[in-house]
């Protein structure tokens, strides 16, 4: 790749002629589907956002000028002009390259938090510091549409639009999707400033009517800018980000390079606040992602760098399926079930309810918080809302779970796919906060099925509980066979009874599996254990505290974080209720971890049957060890 | 009052006169200000709101029409137009009535919530549902223009927008005002809209140009509603809740209870989401008030009728003082020192920060979770920010503050006023989740000082930790005189040491105090102890792992929530390292306060020195007694 392999900085731009940068897209392009239709990763985004981020790095100064991607998945081409050519081989692998930006890879790396609509809120902080501390340069927001539907970004144009002085550009990513296609008024609004061709046609007339180049302190560029008054409309044509107060200089064709740099040019000369604002193709250049209805590849696995095709023909079974197809059901059975989303009906599987019951789904975009208290005003007005995202996003809708579902007391069903350890997507997206935080929340009730059978069950109960939330997680990995229980107790499915047990193992959800591996374990070196899944972890089960007074030793495994877990509530009931058996709490650690696949983390952290089990053996000898030296003492 | 007090229910508003209604006006003003000078409360919204109530009352169907107050601190006429007079005497006092709606006092009330900006999506539910079960009605969400700064708000927005036929009427209460003047490009936004007076420019033309009644149904309504086209521009300004696709009335004297009614019975007809924008003064009505530069009144204590001076003249010293003064000390030390506060720029103290260095303070409305990423991104370029809110808002920022500040191991400090019970608010304001959430964070570091020395301590302390987050909490309460300890020990201060002591009393923040009579108590009745401070909470120091080794019992107490609290994470902290002395957890139960004063509710909760110390000598009782029967057993 004759231009790219040049391109070790973004100094080593810009030298280059259009036609020279056009090659380099199409290198760029190429480079990507390569490379990642080998790795996996999210390619649609990426492919979107070639010539932007070319154009970003000619006008733009980075480091001294930050550039912020929003959620940061569209930062491969960004990677590749900053000296990270290498990394493509082994991205999103352990140890290898992260699918983010990352602090530990670039200086040129600002923001690693992949949950969205953070960057105009980084791009204020980073600006007014600037300001502060009298440092030129400009900071540069890259944001989608989609992440424009957060509420956080609303706080940041607003804090953003009054201060005249704040050197921030922020540039709209337009490609009418967030990972589907893009919802609400702000979508609309977007729509009809796109249909305003107006600016484009000005430059085109000014273009045709003058010499020379047409860039930035070219006579063309002198002409715009000084007859201000004339071009004002056209340059900031009403629409709601001109009544915020913020200049708006679009639409911009986000693939003509030549055009983008331009519309950054100008942007930067103005000093203060502006909102340019470009419409890209997700997946551009490669068809098989053009022509994608449902995601446009946003992000893929193994696929045929030709077609598209995954390379595996085996579809997992995964839990997403079991609840999508559940819901359906449920779905039939009452009508005043009604499902809510945060523009993740695919990868939430709410798609398959969505076609069987339009009227009943709601895509409220990246809007967390909203969907949480609509679900209560949907609830309080006598439908059961069901509320389906990552476990990861859960965060951003803490206070309205607790304040407006919890605390009015109301029935909305939480359902939680990707919680545990998802891996190669690194820190913000582990789903390992849930728990801890759903544990605070007065009333909440909380299952993490084993099975899909258990999924099923815990969802049809879910639906019936109306004066309170009901929490279901799970993971992302394949949903393992259905494991029966052996006997019951108050609630609780036992699923190993030896005779004569000493330890009592805990485990639900993806680590039911785990436990009854550790009780075998166990087994083989003469400790007999019972192994209990409560099937609603919270609350804590009268029973469950029964049956660990009634053992030496309790090992609590869970796929969510130490503090707040399970583990850690079960000491406090235990501690309540005078049940002095010692714990042993095996959980994710509570610190960010690296992105790496699942299993290699979960070898990292200790969440493993060999490691678990020596914990547990290890433990069981201390016990006997302290037993053998009281009963030596003197007394 | 021979208006008022015919009025029970909004039925017996039906019959009024315009001159009726005024005088009604006239009484309920009249009511609030003797009323809640006597009891406190929010006095200035209530007066700035009473047409407007009045008007809703008249034109909607209250509970048929659901009426939602956002934040609920405005909806005292509404109390008294439905049927509640009576419960003024007792107005946010044990078993009185509520200061916000409740939904046990009246079927017309139905979000309890008081944190802001919630209103829009409640609204987006209720009316979902009244749609899907095919019921009649309208929605109405009752805003103010500061709520609209709040992310929440936007997104509600974005969603009820595009849907045309949702029967939703949202009500913007602008008076221009938060707590103090409402920042940001939505303000500039509604201030322009503020300007332009064509609509009622045009209605007074067409009252005086058409005879008979003004109000719907008549001549002028239906003259205003068929000509739309020539008035599309007029009744729909320019302006971004249109660009949103939101239609716009106004802007409307809110005071002006004709005007409203109008605008209102023009909403309600329309059948699809409409925003009514009402012009209000906060305070109106009450001299005192309205010239109240501050606050307006926003929430009194007791106060004189006339005069509106506070009836004790005794000012205490309360926590917020001590940080006001240590923050302007810092500040002149370090001018890397920054402010951010979310519309509380008084509430936190942070005003005097503000006079003293008014570029390095940020007041970004009612948005914490662009205060919390703005300060990452401060601190990322070299600041070191302090964020101040109310501890139940940190809730808001979660997200932000794990993935923003903490993931990106960045100096921020935040600090939360009225942490622990607060009490006469109700259950949304108490402080008592965020030791709970904090404690999920990697690396975050936590102090609840014990008094003003050590809150100025922790304070210099938590400045100068630049890569991570730190937070200080502390109480609404007194700040209590200063506590010196008797010892250290490894990082802790001992505040009370007996020889031979058997139990360990771990007291900090606005609990040291009771920790030190919880001790001279067990004193008394023979029992020795030893009081520990952590002052940092978080982490968990191994000296107090070690310290709680060495006593038969820990007694641990807060001002937090006990799940995941200090004492839930001592219990997780010391079963990992392999203590195993019990812990009694005495902090606030989890569940829902209802609203009485903080006295009453520690004393309901049992978080009193005779009740703990109880706690602690019956738990002493039960080791004796198990060493008695280990002592007697046949080994």
């Amino acid at each position: 790749m004759p231009y790219l392999d040049r391109i070790d900085s973004p100094a080593d731009l810009q030298g280059l002629t259009r036609p020279q940068l056009d090659e380099l897209a199409e290198e760029i392009r190429e480079f990507l589907v390569t490379n990642v239709s080998r790795t996996g990763g999210h390619l649609g985004p990426n492919l979107g956002v070639v010539e932007l981020t070319l154009a970003l790095h000619r006008v733009f100064e980075s480091p001294r000028d930050p550039i912020v991607f929003d959620t940061g998945h569209q930062s491969y081409v960004h990677k590749l002009l900053t000296g990270r050519r290498a990394g493509f081989d082994r991205l999103r692998q352990s140890g290898g390259m992260s699918g983010y930006p990352s602090r530990a890879e670039s200086e040129h790396d600002w923001v690693e938090n992949s949950h969205a609509s953070t960057a105009l809120s980084w791009a204020d902080g980073l600006a007014k510091a600037k300001v502060l501390r009298g440092e030129d340069g400009t900071v540069v927001a890259v944001v989608g549409d989609g992440s424009l539907t957060g509420g956080m970004a609303w706080e940041a144009l607003n804090n953003i639009a009054f201060q005249p002085d704040l050197p921030v550009v922020v540039v709209v990513n337009d490609n009418g999707r967030s990972y589907t296609p893009t919802v609400g008024g702000i979508a609309n609004q977007l729509a009809a400033l796109r249909t305003d061709r107006r600016y484009e046609q000005v430059l085109d007339l000014v273009r045709r009517s003058v010499s020379g180049t047409p860039l930035v302190g070219g006579p063309a560029y002198e002409l715009l800018h000084g007859i201000k008054i004339g071009l004002k409309d056209v340059l900031a044509p009403q629409g709601m980000f001109s009544d915020l107060g913020l200049k708006y200089v679009g639409p911009i064709d986000g693939h003509d390079v030549e055009a983008v740099e331009r519309a950054l040019r100008q942007a930067k000369r103005f000093g203060g606040p502006v909102l340019v604002h470009c419409l890209t193709v997700k997946g551009k250049g490669f068809l098989a992602a053009e022509r994608h209805e449902e995601d446009r590849f946003h992000a893929v696995g193994q696929i045929d760098a030709h077609t598209g095709e995954p390379l595996s023909s085996i579809v997992p079974h995964i839990w997403t399926n079991v609840f999508a197809e559940a819901m359906v059901e449920l779905g039939g059975q009452r009508d005043d079930l009604v499902a809510i989303t945060a523009a993740m009906l695919h990868p939430t599987g709410l798609n398959q309810f969505a076609v069987s019951y339009p009227a009943r789904t709601f895509d409220v975009g990246i809007a967390e918080q909203h969907a949480f208290t609509a679900a209560a005003g949907l609830a309080s007005a006598g439908l059961h809302p069901v509320v389906a995202v990552y476990s990861t996003f859960l965060n951003r809708a803490f206070d309205q779970l607790l304040m407006d579902v919890a605390l009015h007391r109301l029935g909305v069903t939480v359902v939680l796919d990707r919680a545990g350890v998802t891996g190669t997507d690194g820190a913000s997206h582990n789903g390992m906060w849930d728990l801890s935080i759903c544990g605070v929340v007065p009333g909440l009730q909380l299952a993490a099925p084993r099975d899909g059978r258990r999924l099923r069950e815990a969802l049809a109960h879910a639906v019936t509980v109306d004066d309170a939330p009901t929490v279901i997680r799970f993971s992302k990995e394949k949903v393992p066979d259905d494991i029966e229980a052996v006997s019951h107790r108050d609630g609780l499915d036992l699923l190993h009874v030896d005779r004569e047990p000493r330890v009592l193992v805990v485990g639900h959800g993806q680590m039911a599996g785990l436990a009854l591996d550790v009780a075998a374990r166990l087994g083989q070196q003469g400790i007999g254990a019972t192994v209990a899944d409560p099937l609603w972890a919270l609350p804590v089960k009268q029973s469950l505290l029964a049956l660990a007074a009634e053992h030496e030793l309790v090992i609590s495994i869970e796929d969510s974080g130490v503090v707040g877990g399970l583990g850690s509530r079960l000491l406090l009931e235990m501690s309540a209720a005078g049940v002095t058996t010692p714990v042993q709490v095996c959980g994710i650690p509570q610190e960010f971890l690296p992105h790496a696949s699942r299993a290699e983390l979960l070898e990292q952290i200790g969440l493993t049957a060999p490691a678990v089990a020596r914990r547990a053996v290890e433990a069981v000898a201390r016990l006997d060890e302290a037993a053998t030296e009281a009963a030596t003492q003197p007394r």
